[in-house]
């Protein structure tokens, strides 16, 4: 009652499935809603690219460029792939379903496990950023309140970053272009490692955490107004659009100023301090960074229900991941994406700053195979112009594909080899899921059952002493059954003969079965006497109901001090066969 | 099933009651079972006096004798005054008894309050002086395998404590006496503190932990072989003659050889360095000090659970404890000492040193509690001599009372603050515990009841599908009332139809109530239809029985992908009045 009543305060009043439609995001919103995942990264990505060159020294810091923008070209290639996705699946066409429905199950949970390793990385990377505090608050209002109430949350952030990174570049470049620059540092950093094919790559692989957050569009159309398809695609160059623009941008301008990376400073700061100064829009800057981070841990908030709603309607997740919550939106996988992303933290405490380009490989392998499915789908249909639409995709498929394997080679012992092993081990957990859930319908099925056999009742009390709680539960074992026996296992005979003239005056007629007991067990006599009654019948079942009084104490802890020897007994009988135990409440007073 | 095996492994086969009186011990193995508590602090109390003195400089060691033989003189006064109480309370005179039966309850309970904090800090401190690898074994094994195997593992270790220690206050005092004597060490340590009789009590209080644990045998005369009141006054003279002699022996020893206590080596490893070099004696030494705190943990192992059933016997602890376990010991007083324990050594972990002078405040409580207690008791009785036993017990009061004040203000700071504080708050608990009892008591009397009011009866079924574990709960309600009705809340009318006709197949002539919802909660309307049942009837209450078919699945994981609207209905009807939840397990194959 409590619990529910606290989940009712946190999530708001429960909302008719009917309202369901108006809910719908405008094009503007969307954008707020399903962009601050993969913008948020522009904060990260072009440092993220430095800080691998830099290995090799300043002087290779020049190559940045032309890593971000092999990037860049193929983020335009996978958002022209995904706006096809979106056409394609209006009902939603994230990784899971795409691949699962064109290459069959197995795809579908390898793309569904390198997703839910890749949400649960985003919200403990960003809550371990520094923003716990406003984190652990936000995510579970933001989204538990309805979509479109989460869309204003949303709103004010995302389209604080995009203009304030927007406001960074274009002066940036305006400066440069005019000649103004000047270097920010004139600090060469000598190589600690000869500049190789595999250290360019190995910058790429981390550059491409730019592109994480890209499909978040393909999963939620049907939160879009209609034409769903057609205002989700546009949304979808739209931000692919910005993604390039501040990714490429910044980059431009880190190579202007000549940023060397540091431990202490990013490199977004370094800029804003170079060109703004240590002014209000500097803060703005830093602000804006912050917030639209804990807006993405919030987008895993969102995306990881959804898809542990699907694995379920699968039968791939336990049932209970399937449930709407009462807010539309999935309780149960919130709750489970909060708690294995805090264990995360509290394992790799201290660790995390190096979980940030993990999550590169868990995305792409998601990329891949959704592109790989819609080869597959074009193939398939051979609609109009399905040539043309197949080698986009295919072309967006091998790319990533390659991607995968350069991120997953370069990264490895960073820290990929943890997603590389965590894929199937949870490929393989859906997969026993599903076979459990077909075994149990396979033994629950009606089909060709002749019916229940016949059994046979017996109601027991087993009681220790006569009391009211006592009576009571004599009185509702009678309801149970006419034949109903109270059952005491002696161990003083003094006290037998007390009891047996109590019973005379208390007992409602039921008889009383009186078990010796040598070795002051009470259990052992009660069940041995269950066991005999079981026996005695020959072909029909015979099932026993244990009615077991139960005090309710007035507080919590005054459970302690009762009904021991009641858990004993329901303890003994949990997993026995034809034998059900009845609690009867007797609520106390004090 | 599984808990119980492990436990039968642990403990050992049962063992009837009757058997309980060969358990009996010899003088002998009785020396060695009770005496390991009080006779292991000889291994540290002469030093606890020096490290208070040299605060003082060296010069101030000299005084250690003089403190020393005030506490033999006060271990003297207690030893008689305990033998008195050994022949008076033949059954069992520890503190709490004695202090209850002629002080009151309140007396009694500050004594067994007293005793229970000594008991959890002889563990945790015995445990965490370097020894947490054997006793995490040793004590459960020791105890609970019956008393008298238990003798033979104390055996061992407690006359080697005896005959090594012996050996070296015998050789060193000859040699002393054959002028043979080297001081140990020129080094001259500068007063730190002036010598003050503040600082000298504080030396005294210190040594004082040497009598901790002379209770042990007045708590467990029954456990002795007939005539037992005589055998355990004997026992408790050896006992206390071997303590005195032993510790003043070695007190004797270190100011002949002029020991300044340091930090990294005790006083015993260096006088037995200085007396026989680093040789297998000297090593012997070691090993049989390390064993005797081990048994001194392993003393509270069952001393604590035979207090605890005392409280619970008098209903100021939870009746759990009451109960003896298979093995004529106490189980569940064990598993919480071991608990409270580990807990403190978690809490204070590494600061437990400063725990060993504490526990001498809560033995001299229950020391002063005990003999103020003989004192009324030979009041009250004046038998033959009662004057002279009272002047004895009387001083034993007086002594241990005045003692428990000075050790109380000069460890205050030093944390005897804790226990000051932890003693009226498990009075309190324990008379919270006592009144509650006797509340219910009252609630639960037959005295003057009239017997419960007449009831009505509905069986429910709730059903969200129609399969063989639901037809089974079916057949199982069929059998609790003929007017069984099973109910199903509707969420989407075309999944009702189907419903509907799988139910005309198999649903037993049992009628199906349908529900709607439109929240998609399948509680509330439940809820609501029990509300609606409950209020039809008018004077005489109805009781409704919710049936619940239950999964019980063939592996522990498989739990987790079943019965959650189960739980979620016995979660809301959990605490309503007249409402009954009962499970019907279906057990699955797979």
């Amino acid at each position: 009652m409590e619990t529910s009543l606290l989940k009712r305060f946190v999530v708001g009043a429960p909302m008719p499935l009917s309202l369901a439609r108006h809910e719908r995001l405008s094009k503007t919103v969307a954008l707020a809603v399903f962009a601050s995942d993969a913008l948020s990264s522009t904060a990260y990505a072009t440092e993220e690219i430095l800080r691998v060159l830099v290995l090799a020294g300043s002087a290779a810091l020049g190559l940045a460029i032309w890593v971000a923008v092999a990037i860049a070209l193929l983020l335009i290639v996978v958002a022209i792939s995904y706006q096809q996705t979106i056409h394609a699946y209006p009902n939603g066409g994230g990784s899971y379903i795409v691949a699962r429905v064109n290459l069959g199950p197995t795809p579908g949970l390898v793309a569904a496990a390198s997703l839910m390793i890749d949400y649960v990385l985003t919200v403990s990377v960003s809550v371990a950023a520094g923003v716990a505090a406003i984190t652990s608050a936000l995510p579970a209002f933001g989204n538990l309140r309805g979509v479109r109430e989460s869309g204003r949350i949303f709103a004010v952030p995302t389209y604080l970053f995009i203009f304030t990174f927007g406001a960074l570049v274009l002066t940036g470049l305006i400066r440069y272009a005019l000649g103004e620059v000047q270097p920010l540092t004139e600090t060469v950093v000598h190589p600690a490692t000869t500049l190789s094919g595999f250290l360019v790559l190995r910058a790429f692989a981390s550059g491409c955490t730019a592109m994480t957050g890209m499909e978040a569009i393909s999963n939620g159309v049907p939160a879009f107004k209609e034409p769903e398809a057609h205002n989700a695609a546009v949304t979808s160059r739209w931000m692919a659009g910005i993604l390039a623009v501040l990714f490429l941008g910044l980059t431009l301008l880190a190579q202007a100023y000549r940023v060397v990376p540091v431990e202490d400073e990013t490199v977004v700061s370094m800029l804003g301090r170079a060109l703004f100064g240590r002014g209000a829009f500097y803060f703005l800057i830093q602000a804006a960074t912050a917030l639209i981070l804990i807006l993405a841990a919030n987008t895993s908030f969102a995306d990881f229900p959804r898809l542990a709603s699907l694995l379920s309607q699968d039968r791939y997740a336990p049932r209970q991941f399937a449930k709407r919550g009462d807010r539309l939106v999935f309780s149960n996988g919130i709750v489970i994406l909060g708690a294995f992303a805090a264990l995360l933290l509290i394992v790799f405490r201290g660790d995390t700053h190096a979980l940030i380009p993990l999550y590169a490989v868990g995305v792409f392998i998601s990329f891949t195979l959704s592109q790989a499915g819609m080869v597959r789908h074009w193939y398939r249909e051979r609609g109009p112009g399905w040539r043309w639409r197949l080698l986009i995709n295919g072309t967006g498929a091998l790319l990533t594909g390659v991607v995968t394997l350069v991120i997953a080679v370069t990264k490895f012992t960073h820290g990929a080899w943890i997603v590389v092993l965590l894929v199937p081990i949870l490929v393989l957990m859906f997969q026993t899921v599903n076979r459990h859930y077909a075994l149990v319908a396979d033994q629950l099925s009606l089909e060709g059952y002749g019916g229940p056999p016949p059994i046979r009742h017996t109601v027991l009390v087993p009681i220790g002493d006569v009391h009211r709680g006592v009576v009571a539960a004599v009185q509702y074992a009678k309801l149970l059954s006419p034949e109903a026996k109270a059952v005491y296992v002696e161990t003083d005979p003094g006290a037998t003969r007390r009891l047996e003239e109590k019973w005379i005056k208390w007992g409602m007629g039921v008889p009383l079965v009186i078990l010796t007991s040598p070795y002051r067990s009470v259990l052992t006599p009660l069940l041995e006497y269950i066991d005999h009654l079981q026996e005695e019948q020959g072909e029909i079942r015979r099932v026993v109901t244990v009615v077991l009084p139960e005090f309710i104490p007035h507080r919590w802890w005054q459970h302690l001090l009762h009904n021991q020897t009641a858990l004993l007994i329901k303890g003994a009988l949990l997993f026995r066969k034809d034998v059900i135990v009845t609690d009867v409440p007797y609520h106390l007073a004090h």
